[in-house]
């Protein structure tokens, strides 16, 4: 199973590879992805991911507002006016089971965006690393793995995520480069993950935020065995 | 001193990141830039990097023959009719003392024209990492390490070479999340960086095609204190 590993959506401009013909999984572990398996896992319907803020108020009046919530943050805080931010545990099946989720973040959505012309498009992280390994190698696909970036960077966060991933792959998986530097990079870290993030620019930006308890969740290991995946233009529980 | 590091030339879509303000070094290790090191050191002239072959032969045509060697590569092999390929040790003060290289090669002539627009403009690998160093550190400016990749993918060597650089830096650099992954696996296989190759997709390319002598002598490091820079569009000893 061959696997190809991207650090931003601008890295995916690559004439020798296609996105369309694979298993993708996107990953912006802090905390886009994290929080979109949350709310799946705890009922939401569905997730639609759209790019900007006019467009997701658009987009949430022309639906039965009793049915939706509008979720969202810009420099990491919720936006004004949304029912929810980007916490995951602000998605509890209390607010999210049954409704609509209409949501934009600042880096999450262009990678999820990116991913969903392939044959399956699903929404990784560290909270259901090894299912999503599984529901990969049981596709027979070959596997592309996404990361979100920060600042149109490479982001250590992310990469965390992917190596978690990539560990979970069975043996015969065959990395790229940056596979390898991300497998090695989660399994020298594996028992304290987040320590790692000493060295990640995004982690300082959340952790001056107040968002250290989220975090640590993102961080952690297989807590979850739901594998969101598009359907059309929604996000639904795999 | 605040570095910022891109696995590829178009990671540096970056509209947050000014190359054009820094002190930017080009790196292609295995093996433009090591070659392009050598040829400066053992008494090039001057390297002009052009595209491709055809602009390569015309502009070998306008010069004075003489003084002119014709270099470069296409998967992996000097080009047909010319006068050297893309290994250093072809370089000796022999046949390159005093001459012009016009130089095409695969991966390496778009990340060396990339970087063509910063303040200064030098060509790096672990030939030279200390030196390259060494007049980033003094130039005062913020420091740019842009790699050339494999195939617009990152590759595995050339994150070996800016690690290499990255150790070499004074005590306050400041590397982004990929300056620190890169360092720290250059320093985890600094005494034996040939050996970390084994998960580059590009070094089994170059050993397929018996140049195992030429990666040794590229993942040497400091045996050279040449920081080859550009002047307008030619690339000159620094």
């Amino acid at each position: 199973m061959k696997v190809s590993t991207f650090a931003t959506p601008a890295g995916v401009a690559d004439p020798a590879h296609s996105v369309q013909e694979s298993y993708a999984v996107v990953i912006d572990v802090l905390r886009a992805t994290s929080t979109i398996i949350t709310a799946l896992h705890n009922g939401a319907r569905s997730v639609i991911p759209v790019s900007d803020v006019p467009e997701a108020i658009a987009l949430t009046r022309s639906l039965d507002r009793d049915s939706v919530l509008l979720c969202g943050e810009r420099q990491g805080v919720r936006v004004s006016g949304f029912d929810l931010g980007n916490s995951p545990p602000e998605f509890t099946s209390e607010r999210v089971a049954g409704r609509t989720l209409v949501m934009t973040t600042t880096n999450g959505t262009r990678a999820i965006l990116a991913v969903r012309e392939a044959r399956v498009a699903a929404v990784g992280g560290i909270v259901n690393a090894t299912a999503v390994a599984r529901r990969a190698a049981e596709s027979g696909l070959p596997l592309t793995l996404l990361m979100a970036g920060t600042r149109n960077r490479f982001s250590l966060d992310d990469a965390l995520a992917a190596g978690a991933i990539l560990d979970a792959l069975p043996s015969g998986a065959e990395p790229d480069d940056l596979g390898h530097v991300c497998r090695r990079l989660y399994r020298e870290n594996r028992k304290d993950p987040a320590a790692a993030l000493e060295q990640c620019s995004h982690y300082h930006d959340l952790m001056a935020l107040g968002f250290g308890e989220d975090i640590a969740y993102c961080m952690s290991r297989d807590v979850l065995d739901t594998v969101p995946r598009f359907h059309s233009d929604h996000i639904i529980a795999g």
